[in-house]
């Protein structure tokens, strides 16, 4: 009897935004698995840290800032060893996702590498796209609404391209990218039809219309949300 | 003290994917809003039925059939005038929403219409774009990719030059228009890339190939996802 591996989806941030099936694997599990930084915590066990009921082994899955120091490859190839012998023991692993597991997730490496060989399954969460929707307070799109979902890291030029003609859009992976994007949306005369949201439903949670965000860079946690039609949500 | 009303995302039909703060507050709430078909059962209520304490108040916002036999706006306008004489009395409302709220969710109209005068709170949900990634066992997008939510409802010139590039696509609201959809995607050789869903998370959930779907129309609740990638999701 080998173990199952779960990519459970967490949620954006706060805790409560977690499902009942992720709850019900995470306390069932005697192994969980989460992304972390080189060094301190994980935003994912920090996620479900009140609900976590303790005894359980941990396998932290520590990315180096630097990539080309020491290969996430390496890092993947390592974290699917380790899970697997977990696995092959006959223990369920549950790996945290931070939003949705195949929704831009770096599950994806691990759903990779231990898919051919053991049980995966995915239980879907809460997206960091319609987290920040609803604390926006707008629907992200609607009735025959074309949706784009768009990293900021491509080129400048691809970006204008995408997003010349959008409807609405999400422009996810902000980060280092932002006057960028903001450069973009502003010679496409679509800057004041974008807000930026920053750690959505968490406590540090910022919200600002991106006119008003004065920064040149974005934690990793960010988006911003354009719709052209703006306000008018009556049918 | 005015009530709140809830846009409540409910997740995508498995009612264990509902989150701990849409399950609190529906148990706390004394008025439910949900949509219902013209005449029978009400899929959101039949999601949280499990959950139900019992004893709340209900509106079902019926929607006709034939919408021109009796406009859809006016029966917005009377379910927002139900729930702004609860919410003027004190009494908090859930409205139930399939998937979240503000991703293509009719819940938009009756924020529409109730939000100018009431206090309105969003919780985001499962939506059916993930879930239908999950059941899937594959990716939805990663990496740089960019996703493309696409209304099948489009017609099919504008359907292939949104299609035509993608490197990934969810095609909703399929119902139908799922002939157009296949000979769209057939043109544009992106037939062998897509796989439909229907139900996703329910017991009577359905996956194949596109190609093998032999029906000319599709159910409301399905989805059609494409990704020109395939399968090789190993970094």
């Amino acid at each position: 009897m080998t173990g199952t591996l779960y990519g459970l989806g967490i949620g954006p941030g706060d805790p409560e935004l977690i499902t009942l099936k992720a709850l019900r694997l995470l306390q069932a599990a005697p192994v969980l698995a989460y992304p972390a930084p080189e060094e301190g915590d994980s935003l994912a066990r920090a996620i479900v840290a009140p609900h976590l009921p303790g005894g359980q082994s941990e396998i932290a899955i520590r990315m180096p800032m630097v990539a080309a120091r020491f290969p996430a490859q390496e890092v993947y190839d390592w974290a699917a060893e380790e899970i697997g012998g977990h696995l092959a023991e006959g223990r369920d692993v549950v790996a945290l996702c931070e939003g949705d597991p195949f929704f831009y997730g770096s599950f994806m490496y691990l759903f990779g590498r231990v898919a051919e060989t053991h049980k995966v399954e995915v239980v879907p969460g809460v997206s960091s796209l319609t987290a920040c929707a609803a604390v926006l307070g707008a629907p992200l799109a609607a009735r025959n609404d074309v949706l784009n979902v768009v990293p900021a890291t491509l080129e400048p030029q691809v970006l204008a391209g995408l997003l010349r003609d959008t409807e609405a859009a999400a422009i996810i992976k902000v980060g280092r990218h932002l006057q960028k994007v903001r450069k973009v949306l502003g010679l496409l005369g679509l800057l004041d039809r974008a807000r930026y949201v920053e750690r959505a439903t968490l406590d540090e949670q910022r919200i600002l219309p991106l006119a008003e965000m004065e920064e040149d860079s974005a934690p990793y946690f960010s988006m911003i949300l354009v719709h052209r039609r703006g306000e008018a949500w009556t049918c």
